[in-house]
């Protein structure tokens, strides 16, 4: 019998203390005992957030959460700029023309990270923009995009509003919402958190908020406005998923145990030792500017993705991701983003290159590995 | 110390079985694991639903999932017919507005049951009408409207679809659904189901699938027709709320090896035995036809609902629910829906009991626990 390790960039595996707080007896969500614990996590979520601005609970999941952040915050004959680069950055395009904006698409090639350059020069094309999207880090690619410097040229050059899908980027990557000038954040429960996916996690800046009063898209269970009247006196609006609520409360005191600084620090020491194992299997990475999240991994010519999915699961229990679209037939991914720690990547590397022979490729066994202990020895020894 | 007691009419308490299968290692629900789970939790719903047509899983909680359930099978040009009586029979008609169709409150007061007559006469006045909802059992008042007979006016006088909100009713009552004529059928992870919050359940007839084709309402994440490709592959469009789909398989095999009369028996005594014993103890029922997932208790005059609730918690760890809107004051909610057995109906009571006579009401105690002991002697020894 071989473990099972659940090694995605989301699903990420949920710790022991959570599951069994999850076990217990369920409480009522309009009880003192359900506020306090909301209470706590909407102060902690602030503190993760880095943000003033409440930070709301969204019983849904992650693209739920993004269509909500979307149609608050803009009116049906809006401009908004949408920035490609991979498949969750291209959704916020799909989003706004379901609900008839015009979107403005600017396309990004798979792996690479915008330039702020063409955001100014979108902006430019279109200066009544009143939204511009972006994925931080863009989960199917492994890709961290500049979104710092994408903040800056946006309010120099317009008033349009900054709307950050951060759900592999927040608690991996420090994602300071207020002091990056980012308008609307948003997580997702499944990815860093390491809870089970079911709720999403959205900020907006007061100027947002503004904007939200003239919002004409029709909405009700995602109507944003009233979740914040309720949730900043820690109800919600309907009846939330209390579960993962209660498991949150759980993380995200760990996450303070831990700090934001070092729980970053652990996520990009996982990302360099996974990233060291494979170019020492002489794989190459897709991503030109690595998020910490989840490593993008071409395989040669010859040989499938799909499979290395594929015996990677059958033979070694561990599951990590393909490709997406047309990368599918050249990629697997191998996220690192939650409650990873070495056991996890070393683990991961080692049944990659026991695949990898499997495969028929040309592997020295150990070697993905010693490269990885490099990476652990120089960081944390 | 006294065990904490959840008899609100949803979130119910979560079977031990579940609860530990949620505290489980996650699994991935792009993998197989996930997909046999699904497929059984599907047709096991369908079971349930007794329907034909595909059982839809949504991750949101029950308002999203009517929502949903709303604006994929009706054009925003649309009348509809929203069948009021309480809180939830009237949000209907708020999405409908929210959506900008054109709403046609069918009011009814609260504590009544729809007279089908009334429908007739609706749909008389106003046949271009598109759709006709209805919530089966209204969890603010304790009615089970006669939705059979609503149904067959419906189909008798026009073309509407007949939408229900079978929330508090499916699992409770029998909704056979293709056989009543319901084009829509909605059900929520935490009543009847008892589990944690976070999923909501949806069915349609195949002419309301075809309407669906027409909907020109905007929706994303809620995109039901997505869904239902997916769903009949044993996959979802966006990340699920796996946990409790796991929770879900559990609970629908109990229910299954219980069976569906054997189910809607359990509660009808179960609601019984709880109306027997506040009858015994002088207080009246709201409702005029009861249903058997929750009893809305009257408080005479001079006493306070709220005291009530309050009281049974702070005194007894019983979480019961107060009433809502106009009638928070003089109104509390006992709950009988889901994995209840005699032994919770009889401590509800005996909690109640001496609530009561703390409130300063003239209480014989143990009244009206002999009076649900005599239902349950009728009907189960």
């Amino acid at each position: 019998m071989d473990r099972q390790f659940l090694l995605a960039p989301g699903p990420t595996p949920v710790p022991e203390e959570a599951r069994l707080a999850m076990a217990k007896s369920l409480i009522h969500h309009r009880g003192q005992e359900f506020r306090v614990v909301f209470g706590e996590v909407r102060e902690r979520l602030g503190w993760l957030f880095e943000t003033e601005q409440p930070v709301l609970t969204v019983t849904a999941s992650g693209t739920g959460t993004f269509e909500a952040a979307m149609i608050n915050f803009t009116k049906r004959s809006d401009t908004i700029i949408c920035i490609g680069g991979g498949k969750f950055g291209e959704r916020w395009g799909e989003i706004g023309r379901a609900y008839g904006m015009n979107v403005v698409d600017l396309d990004v090639e798979w792996g690479e990270a915008v330039d702020p350059q063409q955001v100014a020069d979108a902006l430019d094309a279109h200066p009544d923009c009143a939204m511009v999207t972006l994925t931080a880090s863009e989960t199917s690619t492994g890709v961290l995009h500049p979104f710092e410097e994408v903040a800056e040229v946006i309010h120099d050059k317009s008033d349009a509003l900054f709307a950050v899908d951060g759900i592999t980027a927040v608690g991996v990557h420090r994602v300071p919402m207020d002091a990056s000038g980012i308008d609307i954040l948003v997580a997702g429960s499944q990815k860093a958190f390491g809870i089970p996916p079911g709720l999403g996690f959205v900020a907006a800046s007061e100027r947002a908020w503004e904007r939200a009063a003239d919002s004409d898209h029709p909405r009700y269970y995602f109507d944003l406005a009233r979740e914040k009247k309720k949730q900043l006196d820690d109800q919600t609006a309907f009846t939330p998923g209390i579960t993962q609520i209660i498991a949150a409360q759980v993380v995200l005191r760990m996450m303070v145990e831990e700090g934001r600084d070092a729980l970053v620090a652990r996520h990009q020491v996982n990302a360099d030792a996974t990233r060291a194992g494979v170019q020492a299997l002489g794989l190459e990475l897709l991503a030109s500017r690595p998020a910490n999240s989840v490593s993008a991994v071409l395989v040669p010519e010859g040989f499938s993705g799909p499979d290395v999915v594929r015996t990677m699961l059958d033979k070694h229990g561990a599951t990590i991701a393909g490709g997406q679209a047309h990368l599918k037939p050249r990629l697997f991914r191998i996220g690192h983003i939650g409650f990873f720690d070495r056991s996890d990547i070393l683990n991961a590397l080692s049944a990659l290159e026991l695949t990898l022979e499997e495969l028929g490729m040309d592997v020295e066994r150990g070697r993905a590995v010693a490269a990885a202990q490099g990476v652990y020895a120089d960081n944390l020894l």
